[in-house]
């Protein structure tokens, strides 16, 4: 990465249209953001039995039904293209469930740092390809990234943990490393199966080299949210 | 039960309001929703995973967030009244988790059976009781109880499974008269735990016949709906 970042990680430059609309990896974009929601759903749904509180199950499945929320979003928005969402999904299935079975929790803090540190590195790489597209795709986008305020419950749980444990600290610290590696792998691998989607990301970045800058830059935020956790 | 059935349960005539909003079983009412709202949020993730396709799962993923729309509801109405939800809804968790407990799916079928027959059972249940309260509680009531168009994809589900299968709707038919006792016996211990609730539901039946006329007509409105399944 240079001295001038790719464009769009640039947030001082108007963002420009250089994805229209009918691109075919838009569809791509939308049916993995899709599968990603309904795999988050599950994932939490499942992880909440680790909670050692009602109140936490109770949250839990709050994040989860805002999921589905974004569901019907991309659903609606495929259906829009004429396409049918669970044929669109199909192909990022298996990135997805890698994903999720590398990064099986085991603790109910080490879900709730997943579900923070997860959410944040889905939402940089994707806002960023937001920023490139035509506006009533970058909207879809942004909307099913919008954060909710379930994110400040996880924040409270995790730092107030790690406040009175040393050893608590260093281990969530490495699983967040962890985090982030699997999730660059399965970004990577997701890339490399479809050409179409490919393209798109190489067209928001500008080139290989803004794909590397786009990657350097989740990785920025990645460590600034592991701050926010009291982690790192 | 007599020739004339207790008011609550007679379509013909005007709902006369029984229950003042500030009858202290109101609480109750609300609170024991709101688990049954989180309790059929995890069994419906959970028993998704028998689904046999993406679609299956899909389509309990968001009978599953509609659930949890309902809690909100419920939770809100419950702030309204100055009452902390957790705590209000603490006394029904063992009654709900019980019944859960004694009717664990063990195919996809089952669980689609259980979610339409518990949903049917939980409506007339209720849909009685909100006809005696005070209007705005009664609209919280019958909001959280309102059908989604969910029910059609169990329906569908289950008549083709069973046209084909004499066994199949064999085992189903016993699964239902299950769920049917089930719920009836949870749904007396409940009352029988809770003082303002046992009376709530006396004032809205009128008196213990009454009560023995509801769980007749909610044993009534399950044989519809075995029907319904083409079950029984």
């Amino acid at each position: 990465m240079g001295a001038n970042p790719p464009a769009a990680l640039d947030d001082s430059t108007e963002s420009t249209v250089r994805i229209p609309a009918d691109h075919p990896g838009v569809t791509d974009l939308f049916a993995v953001l899709a599968y990603g929601e309904i795999s988050a759903f599950y994932r939490l749904a499942e992880e909440a039995k680790l909670s050692p509180s009602l109140r936490g199950k109770v949250s839990v499945a709050a994040m989860a039904a805002a999921e589905m929320g974004h569901f019907e979003t991309l659903n609606r928005a495929l259906a829009d293209r004429g396409v049918e969402v669970f044929d669109a999904m199909a192909p990022f299935v298996r990135a997805l469930d890698a994903y999720h079975n590398s990064t099986d929790p085991s603790t109910w803090l080490e879900s709730m740092v997943k579900f923070y540190v997860g959410d944040g590195l889905a939402a940089d790489f994707y806002t960023v390809l937001a920023s490139a597209l035509a506006p009533e795709v970058g909207a879809v986008v942004r909307d099913v990234l919008a954060e909710t305020d379930h994110s400040q419950f996880v924040v409270e749980e995790v730092r107030r943990a790690v406040a009175t444990s040393r050893s608590e600290r260093d281990r969530l610290t490495l699983w967040g490393r962890r985090l982030l590696g699997e999730a660059i792998t399965q970004a990577q691998w997701v890339m490399a199966q479809r050409d179409e989607l490919t393209e798109l990301v190489l067209v928001a970045t500008g080139d290989l080299n803004g794909v590397a800058a786009l990657f350097e830059h989740m990785q920025t935020s990645h460590a600034e949210r592991m701050r926010v956790l009291g982690l790192g």
